[in-house]
């Protein structure tokens, strides 16, 4: 069996059978495939994608090419929830109090952020005293008393997509819906859970920027996720605009315990009703979205969200009194009004613009070895749909130091796009598909 | 400037502009781009193609990247005949005697062969003695007293095609149309000449499989040559079967030998009679095809054709004597007679499959190391159209030692195939075209 051969066929749109990807894959983790042969393959798989066969043993070997974790002596019904990435997503903030009260367990191994703002390790370390488990004894500890375990994905997990990402991101081979699902289903396959509900962010300031793309990713995942006959949930959200009003790293972590307050903005609190509604549907508690919602209202009304959250954040070693009390929250030293010069209605809010103003103040990670500033962030004062007149508060920037700052500001004000006739913004939850439940 | 952007624009279909084209050749040339963007990038472009301006800049790069050479001194009009590789194609050795004969001269750099069977320069080796021009000053001295000049390729022609071609061997990216028309293209650009004829071969045996892709490398070739105000012709040749009866290397100068003395194939000797009206047309000496057939059977007529050819051969250190003496050239030991065991009209015979059964026989090379046996080859007694009974002639092979012997019998026969109805012989021109005449 040659290399090129195997490049040819794909390049030809000829079906791979599992010996051929098996051999590309196992020479490539073994250095005895050069880059050059695999970059060109993946090159034709943006072009020609995969079937659902391929992406099944594509992904079967990304699985085995390390660890394959399933966590022993959890009895919770675990729900591992993905997102491709967005602006202002603290979902998994606010879920950590309602999965854990509503019976739902999660344990998963989650990765630090680069670019934009911090990943969702990032955002619980703003923090003070806060700190992950560092083994599975650990994980599994902490999963059993607070339904809630989460920590840094160890190296050994699904290394080929490590080495396969690396050569994609320079290579022009990232945008490749099928790589991008089989990249994210590999790790979260590698590491057990009873359902999957993956959050395909669709939009401005998404990777996928317009629904038909979304759509493919969301099939391409369901397509591999009932290969391995896994309860798998998409829902295709909106990222029109960043989500809620919040961005940053302790400003998000606000808006998470205020939304579990019962206080939350709209588009993230019909986000985070929508995943725990399906997460209960999986788990079999409810038969209906609309059930599960209404056992979501009950436990935000009567306080158990929060109270859960209390003590996932005093278990991980913070002050679980910052919940009320959010100066125990780093904060930043300087804060800049921004007004609007225009009036009309918002029409979009570019989020990826928000993002990088929010990452060159200190919110997030150009580079691997930046350091995240917790306390700096950008609160949004307008959303799409919101009428803004001329010297109208838009948002608000909370900053430590300067540099950047000037640019920082241009970019929210350019991120925003008005119209003269009064737009309505979309709903959050464009749509919901599953295979197995 | 990014090579990984680059690769994206190329990857969507955007049209590449001169600064990316050359930061992306120059750093490649200078190994500061690695190959896996490189295949990457090659891949893109077997998908997307190049614009006509594309092609020129990156033609253009190729080019200008080692030696571009003008001979100085020579005052005939110098033709450059190319031809994408057949079997048995012995074109530039009845050139040698037809354009010496009607005053066109050739100075060209030709290629060793590999596979199927030997290229042009190990052609003309096959006799005895013979031996091409070391430098410049010499070959220039043979243009101006036999008319043809020929040498060995100079390392440093087109460098970056060596380079690009290695890599898009491994690749799976050496059937580009694009690639194809501007590694051909740039060569013959390296070289000067004042017209080019591009003998673009069609068909089972032949690198394009079909009349649709050889038109697409044809009109990428005339969009080069058109953007460098060169004269180019373009004519697409019939490739589903051998061209004349003899494949190897000695038998084939004995077939060329054969249709100067006016007793050649049928389509060999249309093909050259072709090939050497256009030179005279694009010389300026004739207004039609029509008048520069004229013309070459004159000089076949006359005896001229083989007079020049007979020159050319003694002053290159062969014995001249050969074109009447074909003992002269090395003569194989042993033949084998194979004989049909079918009957029917021959409707195909697979040139591809012909040229593999002379290579093992070593006919040709299959690695670069391989040493040729010039008196081996097969002598074709069957051709498309012809009726074939059980047990008639169907080829001799020619051979020295029985190693692979019985696969090669095997393979020519399999070459074979036939039809219980009469079938007609393709006219070996299928299409003419040209830029600038």
């Amino acid at each position: 069996m040659r290399v090129v051969d195997i490049i040819q066929n794909k390049r030809d749109g000829r079906e791979l059978n599992e010996k051929e990807i098996s051999f590309l894959l196992d020479n490539y983790q073994e250095n005895k495939v050069p880059d050059y042969q695999m970059s060109a393959f993946l090159m034709s798989v943006y072009f020609n994608g995969m079937t659902k066969n391929e992406l099944k043993i594509f992904t079967e070997k990304m699985v085995n090419s390390g660890d394959v974790i399933k966590f022993q002596g959890i009895d919770k019904f675990l729900i591992d929830k993905h997102s491709t990435g967005g602006v202002g997503d603290k979902t998994t903030i606010a879920l950590a109090g309602l999965f854990a009260a509503l019976d739902i367990g999660t344990a998963k191994l989650s990765g630090r952020g680069l670019g934009h703002t911090g990943g969702t390790i990032d955002k619980f370390e703003a923090i003070p005293g806060f700190s992950f488990p560092q083994t599975k004894e650990e994980l599994i500890k902490m999963v059993n008393t607070t339904g809630t375990g989460i920590m840094g994905a160890s190296e050994n997990v699904v290394p080929l997509d490590k080495k396969i990402y690396a050569l994609r991101d320079v290579t022009a081979t990232v945008q490749s819906i099928h790589l991008i699902a089989s990249s994210i289903m590999s790790k979260k396959l590698a590491v057990y859970a009873d359902g999957l509900i993956l959050d395909v962010k669709v939009g401005s300031g998404a990777f996928m920027k317009n629904l038909d793309e979304a759509r493919k990713l969301s099939n391409a995942m369901l397509d591999i996720g009932d290969s391995f006959n896994r309860k798998v949930v998409t829902i295709l959200t909106n990222m029109d605009e960043p989500l809620g009003f919040a961005v940053g790293n302790a400003n998000e972590i606000i808006e998470a315990i205020e939304t579990l307050k019962g206080r939350g903005p709209k588009d993230f609190t019909d986000l985070i009703e929508t995943i725990v509604g399906m997460a209960l549907k999986l788990k079999g508690d409810v038969d209906s979205l609309e059930e599960g919602i209404k056992k979501v209202h009950k436990v935000i009304k009567n306080g158990e969200a929060l109270k859960y959250l209390k003590e996932f954040i005093s278990y991980s070693g913070g002050n679980g009194e910052l919940v009320d009390d959010y100066s125990l929250l780093p904060t930043a030293k300087f804060e800049l009004r921004l007004f609007s010069k225009t009036s009309g209605w918002v029409k979009e809010i570019n989020a990826e613009e928000i993002g990088k103003a929010g990452m060159i103040l200190g919110a997030g990670r150009a580079t691997k070895i930046d350091i995240i500033d917790y306390a700096v962030g950008i609160n949004l004062n307008k959303k799409v749909g919101d009428k803004v007149e001329v010297g109208e508060l838009l948002a608000i920037i909370h900053y430590n130091n300067d540099k950047n700052l000037k640019t920082s500001e241009k970019m929210i004000e350019n991120s925003y796009s008005y119209s003269q006739t009064k737009t309505i913004p979309k709903n959050v939850i464009l749509e919901i598909n599953s295979v197995n439940i």
